[in-house]
């Protein structure tokens, strides 16, 4: 039995093709991005507590790459590779989450 | 601007084709269950504040169609078209979830 997850964060992997004047997080790397917390979850032994999941798309295409963390309900979006470490040591293990990469601000 | 939403749904639409040991939501009809969500949700004018998201695995193939609702950590399986209008109407805008489609029990 693996869920529920202490954490569970799910990547956009919308892809409204090359072109289109929304854009969309598939077109902007969501694939890599999606692999590359898998990767580093899988790589802390983290996989069974916390989950990166695909989603379709979350509603912000225009701040793509998104990515939305429960049960906290935090956003963030132009997330990149880059960003993968900081926000699974950051926010999914030390509870912060990263400033410069949220939208939204605090949840509801 | 529409993110957070007050209740995000997710349904898994993970596909492993036919046959597969472990099954999977997609060949449970999925698809057509994400559908119906989003459908019940046009139909009430909710789906600016609530959202039926499309999901990569979740987990769950042995239990699939699974869902799983945050900010709460509901997780629901062997979930059918004609459970949406309950869970709609008694836990995302009720805020009690069915019990007899529960999995895991109150999250952690």
């Amino acid at each position: 039995m693996s869920p529920p997850f202490v954490k569970h964060l799910f990547v956009c992997l919308n892809d409204r093709g090359p072109g289109h004047p929304r854009g969309s997080c598939a077109q902007k790397g969501s694939e890599k991005l999606h692999e590359a917390f898998k990767a580093a979850l899988k790589k802390r032994g983290l996989s069974d507590r916390i989950r990166a999941n695909k989603a379709g798309c979350l509603d912000n295409c225009e701040h793509g790459c998104s990515v939305v963390v429960y049960p906290e309900g935090v956003w963030y979006g132009h997330v990149t590779p880059e960003d993968v470490d900081e926000i699974v040591e950051r926010h999914l293990l030390g509870g912060e989450p990263i400033a410069r990469l949220r939208l939204y601000g605090e949840p509801k």
